[in-house]
């Protein structure tokens, strides 16, 4: 069986970045950038104020002596003359410092009165101005390909004059359960069945992740609807199926795909959750089989599916995010599978992440996984551990899912 | 100057949860649960088997010994007879155990031939049997009211049999940008003018918050335009202002909009970036007035406008969620305003987090805000810290920020 870090390495070397598309800057938010941005503008465009009060020439102003206010500048509206000794123009936070003036005296270091003012400290030429560029300057890059945009990206492109940003199309992921015994919320169900609860998780889990998802109708466990699954992976960057991995499903999967196109990279990694994982290519359209368990399918979608969106976004990092955290409780020796154990995180007094497994850990435990706020990582034939050891986590909840 | 924590407080305490609306669970990610949800049914149903195998009575099964296999269980084909002595059925993980079975013997321990299974090792009652309602039982409460709700959420409430989901209403949020000197990023500049950058990163910050904004046309800084906002403002669950928050432009804010019944909850906090920040009342609708300069306008959107949409959406927790790190250098003292410093987070050798400021905090530089992964807090008056020392940040990243 497959270790876990070559069979994600496998899925994202099959992987592309999808090409690009133009979309409103307004619509940005958690898209990623399909090649640098470089700023179209100087900002600021010219020396400023960073505060309100008077721009001079620091060479003039000494404490007691009136100076003759001549105008004012406020944001927006650049004083259009020039100050000359014994001047001083009107100043407000981002006002263009007018030519001539080489400092601001604070308004709360002045009085004002007739036309003059007057200087109770004496201002230092250079202070409280932002020289043209402090922030960046026309033609500098500003975000590289590949970094999802945040709020604060999203003003910063504002800023350098982008309304529009190119950025890698979202992936259009289909997502097929299969399985005779499933039936999706409020239908009905058959005697002995189970609610399908994978399709729409990993709906939601490419949603959260910047994917568009599709659910496709249930797939029952027949050689004829398996047959279908070529024609509805069409269009897609990729197809998610769920259950269809087992031993016996897995020889129907094989059989009925075999002559459709599909063309196995792996089958079966060295994990728990999620042994029964498939990947491989149904004509021209990459296929990630997960386990027909509801904790599987969910640990497998952050392990690789996770990943593999980000390689499809041209997202610059694709490896889940592990965090280093102390064992909240011993942990048995591990078997030859790597182990993701549904935890609970909190912080210990000096602020360590504690990672605290729940109790029992049965795959069919969806509950808990709701539940947990992390993974905790034990790797293939590890030690026991006593409580208080380092171990790796996921952060489930900072990842958003 | 109100501290920022009282000026948090008085915000939250002025704003309710939103009503609650029924949508699809499919397009639930991420919404808010504006009441508990319990289980409509349990799972698993019924004793079901972990593993493929065979059910049979473990005081039958010695090893050696051959059981005729009467008939199969697969997943969602409940077998309808009983298992008696000397009897076995194929069974599939996830299939019901059988009237009269009490343990599964393993494939793997197991050679079948000529319609009878024969053990290899002795199988144990009750091993690799899940017992009915071991994930959950009909009417158990699954998850709590104010729980925004995860890809692995939705797994569950599909399992327990929830097509639909009642979350509260996503707030709507007016975000109105002042300002004579600003123009929306491809438009005309006037001179001396500058790119408007604040209202679409708000917006986005909204949207990363599970909120809907509506960007409203710039207003100028005229008493005409000021009284428009009071129009503006209706059927917002929250309008957002920023600009008009400096002295000058605040004179003019209350003069033109006292008669349009503003009422000023504060005005001004110990904080820097982000000193002039408004809360108030138009009318029916609560305003933020937010500063004009960009990188003040989003972090004061961190500190106070999340926490505020978290309370519209009922959300459980409202503060922000500051984590224990180290100072990556040393840190001044800091004077009486509360201090948020853009800095870089690292993990240093043990796995603690390191958070190291930017050299230049000047409060102009967005594309410093944009490069930062978090905000280290200085509190009011705090002392010189040497490198090393214990400091609380916020992670933006993780914030989705």
């Amino acid at each position: 069986m497959l270790a876990v870090e070559e069979a994600r390495a496998r899925i994202l070397a099959a992987l592309s970045p999808l090409p690009a598309e133009t979309i409103a800057l307004a619509q940005a938010q958690g898209r990623v950038l399909a090649g640098p941005v470089a700023a179209r503008l100087t900002q600021p465009p010219a020396d400023v104020s960073a505060m309100d009060g008077y721009a001079l020439r620091a060479a003039d102003a000494a404490v007691g002596v009136p100076l003759t206010v001549i105008g004012a500048a406020p944001a927006g509206h650049p004083y259009p003359g020039r100050v000359e000794a014994g001047q001083a123009i009107r100043i407000f936070t981002g006002g263009f410092v007018p030519e001539g003036a080489d400092a601001i005296l604070l308004q709360e270091d002045a009085t004002e009165a007739d036309g003059q003012v007057t200087a109770t400290e004496q201002p230092r030429a250079g202070r409280w101005i932002r020289k043209a560029g402090l922030d960046f300057s026309a033609g500098e890059r500003l975000l590289q390909a590949g970094r999802p945009l945040t709020a604060r990206d999203i003003g910063l492109l504002a800023a350098a004059n982008h309304p529009w940003v190119s950025v890698t199309r979202a992936p259009r992921i289909g997502i097929l359960a299969t399985g005779d015994e499933i039936a999706l919320p409020g239908e009905p169900l058959p005697p002995g069945g189970i609610v399908s609860s994978n399709a729409h998780a990993l709906a939601a889990l490419c949603l959260a992740a910047g994917a568009v998802p599709s659910v496709l109708p249930i797939a029952g466990d027949t050689e004829a609807a398996f047959q279908g699954m070529a024609q509805a992976a069409r269009g897609f960057d990729l197809l998610v199926t769920t259950g269809g991995a087992s031993v016996g499903a897995h020889d129907l999967v094989q059989s009925a795909l075999a002559p459709e196109g599909f063309e196995r990279g792996f089958w079966r990694i060295a994990m728990r959750p999620g042994k029964p994982l498939i990947w491989g290519r149904l004509g021209a359209v990459p296929l990630l089989g997960l386990p027909g368990n509801p904790v599987s399918a969910l640990v497998c979608g952050v392990l690789f599916l996770l990943p593999a969106l980000r390689r499809l976004q041209g997202r610059a990092e694709t490896a889940p995010a592990f965090q280093p955290a102390i064992a909240g409780m011993d942990l048995p020796e591990n078997d030859g599978r790597e182990d993701y154990l549904r935890c609970a995180l909190t912080r210990d007094a000096t602020g360590r992440l504690v990672a605290t497994p729940a109790a029992r850990q049965d795959s069919s435990m969806l509950k808990t996984l709701a539940h947990a706020e992390g993974l905790l990582k034990r790797a293939p034939g590890a030690a026991a551990l006593p409580a208080g050891s380092a171990v790796e986590v996921l952060d489930l909840i900072a990842m958003g899912v």
